[in-house]
């Protein structure tokens, strides 16, 4: 008895050499709809799914394949004589291959114009359908999703598809259809307005296979979002140098969050995941002075992310040091020949204007995980107080904003100090809030001029007001909110600090 | 006409009543196998699903379902009238309710004596292609897959149910077949070895609606695993306390990851991600107090996490301060009461000697997902070296294995002081190491006496040791690497400072 395959593809690539090989290897070819066209027009011999089931398409395509004698086909376990004589009974034919792929979902979702109904319309029933039941019966049916696979499944189909092989399709047959399904939920779910789902799932593509992970021994992979926008790492243009690594990506990822904080232009240093350094200017060249003077030690080896196309007066000065990532819109021409002369430093393009959009940000934990919003709150005049006597002069107003779009992307808990165009001190990740301020205090040393702080989260006491009128400190912004707020505004009148209230903290762990 | 009910249930719960209250608005029901049995017995009027498709049930129940007859009835547009004409012409009644929850795949895998063929006879064909027929198809048809959502339903019927209502059911449902085959992809991708796929969709279960996230303007939920196995915060049992905050849940998480570091009796007190101070001891009391004495300003509002019971005498020490949490494998009676005196504290159990199971971990980026296996590295005596003319001696070795197990768990660049019973200095999160060494050196203070220190990666130059030895550290515990390590091997020699290579690194950010 001659093999019989089915074949009904919405991506047709690949399908034609494919099915001429099936159709060499001695097999019968059951198509369905466009897919059955394109193989007649190949001068293939295909036999039309109505003559398998004996039962034409109805509701425009909406039901063709969901039939006893396909499904009997695909399902019926070969070794067992019951099943073997249902199906001569019922005149059902075993199926060993299954070539299919889906209604394209996902594209149709990406495009702007696309209306509820059009995503509902490119749900595919039949497919998975199909795919989930001859995966189910990989131990005698070989199930290809992936027009990637044809050559294996050709080269093997010989001798017979392994045991082996036909796990593997199997399995990417189930990964295919988590990840169709996954990407439907979040567009209903979204729909729908459901903001805490029972379940959550949630799919990836594979963007990159890492050569590790944080460390040497921690194997590692980089995904991207399905429907990932312009403006991330995950999409970003790679012009030049090597592979990015696993702590590439996380500080590059951060160093980004801070630039896209700032309209003029501006530059960030990262290093360990905190910004060591962030300076603005008038051009992108005294941004980027400014933030490799914020800190000249810390900057070596780390990575900089800058919000305006870099020419190449910037691009001679970021060549004298070692950094491992330059991100920013643009590069002009100069610019890339300058810096392309290091072999292994990482250049970067991403349009540092878009992907303001908010995602779910995870986070896991061992035998779970954490989702939450993206932190998108930015400095709202209509939230802040001044508690102090004194309010701050418009070159404090200054510097006290830019202490505030930095210290929410510090890891907690987190101080900057910060004049109007540049950080002075970073105090990152410490236990304590006086420790935090210690930290940047030393650091900004003897660049106090004109320096004010920054705090991610309110002061539980009056000590690191102090401690910040002590070394200079003129101005202060915090979230308030402490129930000895009182301590720290007392203390800030005694040395006539001008101090303000956001209401809103930014702890970020 | 009659209005036609589909019902093909796994779980049974809830069913009968549901299924009397559809017969009660009008409908017939139309089930298969054992809910046909089942409504039966309930002495309720059921139509077997034959009836409908004028086909049996072969294969062992592999195809029963998957019919034009019904999936005509699932699909078909009412308001085209072609589609009308072909119900009509193919005697197809149309389907307006379909209530199908799935095999238990997950329940299968779960137990311990599962077979993979236990597990791909427990993949669900039928159910998953009913439900999202119908979930498509929502604008005509109310599809329920969670008992929990019966008596919504029901009281809908009355008048129709909504568009609203069926929006969510069908979001549901794809929620549902995308958990379901995440399970089944993952479980699959495991058996054939596949590590790096390319695509990852991975599903969680609700656990907690958060109150908020990291701050109070981010919305955010706590889901654990499907497979969550005992050991985890995800899974842990809260016996008193205030609800679990985002913080709090994250906190807990890394507290939990130090303490099972340790067999001997050890206490871990966290603070903003980063330990504060761990204490070992003959007892988990003396255990706690190290831990206490290692950092007494920080572990205010911290969170402890014990390795062993909790007693009465070290219950009244930790009652003495204000801490979040605490988490061991029990509690004797008289602490617990001891504990229970105040109303916040929350109190949790979980078995620490479990969960030794290593996870993939993920962090999001904007856009994208970073994934990588956790970092379960332990001190291993075969990779280590001393290349120092002094090797360390019996109580330094294990002050050093206690500054590297805490070492692995602090921000990056971390550096951990430690005497044999607990540290004395951590430095965490800094841009630089030999920052990180001056915040430890500082912390520890005038406790230097038989203090060692942990590095979590290499010295880029002899200056850190240099910085240690002079405040009195007498061996080093670092991985070694540098192209400069000669350097830092001449530092601690002239200062006849033991040092120990690992070869191993710990970043973490």
């Amino acid at each position: 008895m001659k093999r019989r395959a089915l074949v009904s593809v919405s991506n047709k690539e690949g399908i034609i050499p494919f099915v001429s090989g099936l159709v060499d290897a001695g097999f019968e070819v059951v198509s369905t709809g466009g897919t059955k066209k394109a193989i007649q027009e190949a001068g293939i011999a295909v036999t039309g799914i109505q003559e398998v089931t004996g039962f034409p398409e109805i509701l425009e395509g909406r039901v063709k394949t969901l039939h006893p004698n396909i499904h009997g086909g695909l399902l019926a376990m070969r070794e067992k004589q019951e099943h073997q004589e249902q199906l001569q009974e019922h005149h059902i034919t075993p199926i060993d291959v299954v070539v299919v792929n889906l209604y394209p979902f996902q594209q149709t979702i990406a495009k702007e114009d696309s209306t509820f109904e059009d995503a509902i319309e490119n749900i595919d029933i039949g497919g998975p359908s199909m795919l989930r039941a001859a995966a189910k019966n990989h131990k005698h049916v070989t199930v290809v999703v992936d027009p990637a696979d044809y050559d294996t499944v050709l080269t093997e189909l010989k001798d017979g598809v392994t045991t082996e092989t036909r796990r593997r399709l199997a399995a990417k047959v189930y990964r295919h259809t988590a990840a169709y399904d996954a990407v439907i939920a979040e567009y209903l779910t979204e729909a729908v307005g459901e903001e805490s789902p029972e379940t959550y799932t949630v799919t990836y593509e594979k963007k990159q296979s890492l050569r590790y992970g944080e460390n040497p021994h921690q194997k590692a992979t980089f995904y991207k979002k399905p429907l990932a926008k312009d403006g991330s790492i995950a999409t970003a243009t790679q012009l030049h140098g090597k592979e990015l690594s696993y702590n590439n990506i996380n500080d590059a990822n951060a160093a980004l969050a801070i630039v896209k904080e700032f309209t003029e232009p501006a530059a960030v240093a990262i290093k360990h995941m905190n910004p060591c350094g962030v300076g603005t200017g008038q051009t992108i060249e005294e941004a980027y002075d400014k933030a490799y003077e914020a800190d000249p030690v810390s900057i070596f080896g780390g990575i900089i992310a800058l919000n305006q196309e870099v020419d190449q007066t910037a691009a001679l000065k970021m060549k004298e040091i070692f950094l491992e990532i330059i991100i920013a819109p643009a590069f002009t021409e100069e610019a890339l020949s300058v810096l392309k002369e290091k072999k292994n430093l990482r250049l970067l393009t991403v349009d540092t204007s878009k992907a303001k959009s908010t995602e779910a940000t995870l986070t896991s934990i061992h035998g779970g995980l954490l989702v939450q919003d993206e932190d998108t709150h930015s400095f709202d005049e209509a939230e802040i107080s001044v508690p102090t006597k004194r309010e701050p002069t418009e070159d404090e107003w200054k510097a006290l904003k830019l202490a505030w779009k930095v210290v929410k992307h510090v890891k907690s808990n987190a101080i900057v100090l910060a004049n109007d165009q540049m950080t002075v001190g970073v105090g990152a990740g410490q236990m304590n809030r006086v420790g935090a301020a210690a930290i940047a205090l030393e650091q900004a040393g003897d660049r106090m001029e004109g320096a004010v702080m920054g705090s991610d989260a309110f002061f539980p006491m009056g000590d690191t007001v102090e401690a910040a009128a002590k070394a200079g400190v003129r101005a202060i912004i915090q979230p308030g909110g402490s129930i000895r707020d009182q301590e720290s505004i007392d203390m800030a009148d005694r040395y006539d600090i001008a101090m303000v209230f956001t209401g809103v903290r930014h702890f970020k762990h």
